[in-house]
């Protein structure tokens, strides 16, 4: 029998609503409150795979979660982009100006706060899911506090929808990633895409010299981003990902890479989302 | 006359901080509770300079501050890194365990997770600013709730600290900016530092062939992003930062990337606060 899969969230998230599209067919997920315990159900084997967001076309990427997929040398074998519609729901029968709260995720917050300039009277408070505060609000029966979630949470707690789509950026879209353990990667060569870690001394033209390297190779980039190494200020580490037609060539540029970049690291290959 | 700065926050905030030691002589502030605020008094003439948060050792760069200098045409004119310590501070003569809510900015609240992991009795709310918070409850001397901000803060408002430097990473770097109206930029050939901003068509090598020329001109790269762009998701446009010893190796790199990159353009020219 398949094991769960580790979400951030309860049922009704983000999260849950890739698991369900990703995986399809096996949907049955354990709820965690924290990317943390996401990370410790996988590793002590309660579940074998984790959906994790990992960058969003607003806030740009989500850090601390690249950092646990490196600090456990967790592997990337999946993404799934969506684009992320925020509704702002409170028990039925009430108007906006009966809301004195709104609690949610404060990526969630972050998103919305122009939309809550038009109500200086709402406060806004730091949840640690978006779908469970409409949960509470449902199972509780609290007036006065609104949440803030997907229309899948409205419907699955029974909520009103007060204000549809309240994100300020219309297009809002998450890039996930399917996380597995270490040791259980199969490197497929029908992979086109794979999320790269190096460190680079800080000499002139290293980057580039590198850069150069997975041009050759016939490697399209899609993101790169310096990033400080934790507890080492502005020494920074280099998360890269990139495409390929041939699996060959990304071969080719891993042996490359080993030899070149300091601490290369190869966080995950998969299939490219995005074709 | 010379105008005051513009800070986010209050007296006592980071950002005050950073104005008292950049700008030494001259530490009049006008108090803004929002970036946005700070632009708007920046272009309305109340201020000449912003004091502005670009990036953090720990989450990474602040992407809407990115945007914000980017969409108003606004300079980076000088920079500062400041190495922040956050401490949990309240009214006199409580303990920790008297505190049921840590009010203060979603950035510190972030940084400072995992002190409040080992309190789950301690409800954690956004708040605009850390010194603020700490103003608050000295002002209308309130009783339960903390806020997390800096050792100026407490001793301005006469605060007691509960815990020092709580948050989760000790070395804790912020590099702030100062930010000028677009046509007043003085071109220094003393400027030995510079932030770029560029995009590029996706195709293979283009970030490479652009890197090279960085190189070739003798400049160093200090940091690089891959950016969304707003409203057009996972087309990127590219953030850098260059150092360099020549300015005249900086001329001959713009001229030659204002012919191979799109929209190129000099987000800010100043000297290297790093040397």
């Amino acid at each position: 029998m398949k094991k769960p899969i580790a979400i951030q969230g309860i049922k009704g998230s983000f999260h849950h609503e890739v698991a369900q599209r990703y995986f399809k067919t096996q949907t049955d997920v354990v709820e965690c409150m924290t990317f943390d315990s996401t990370v410790d159900s996988l590793l002590n084997g309660d579940t074998d795979f984790i959906v994790m967001a990992l960058e969003n076309s607003i806030a740009g990427s989500i850090i601390p979660n690249y950092a646990l997929i490196d600090r456990h040398n967790l592997l990337i074998v999946g993404e799934h982009y969506l684009d992320i519609q925020h509704n702002l729901m409170a028990l039925a029968n009430q108007s906006i100006t009966d809301i004195k709260e709104v609690h949610s995720h404060p990526m969630a917050l972050l998103q919305c706060k122009a939309f809550f300039k038009n109500y200086p009277h709402i406060k806004l408070v730091e949840a640690k899911d978006t779908a469970d505060v409409a949960k509470q609000i449902s199972d509780k029966n609290i007036k006065g506090i609104a949440a803030i979630a997907s229309e899948n949470a409205a419907e699955l707690y029974d909520l009103e929808i007060l204000a549809e789509s309240i994100q300020t950026i219309k297009h809002n879209e998450t890039r996930f990633v399917i996380v597995q353990r270490e040791n259980e990667q199969q490197n497929l060569n029908t992979n086109n895409k794979a999320s790269l870690k190096f460190e680079l001394q800080h000499k002139r033209g290293s980057l580039a010299a590198l850069l150069n390297v997975l041009s050759d190779c016939k490697l399209n980039l899609t993101k790169i981003q310096s990033l400080p190494k934790i507890e080492t200020p502005w020494k920074y580490a280099f998360f890269v990902d990139v495409t390929f037609e041939s699996y060959k060539d990304f071969e080719k540029a891993k042996s490359i890479l080993n030899l070149m970049a300091e601490n290369f690291k190869v966080l995950g290959e998969y299939k490219n989302a995005r074709q």
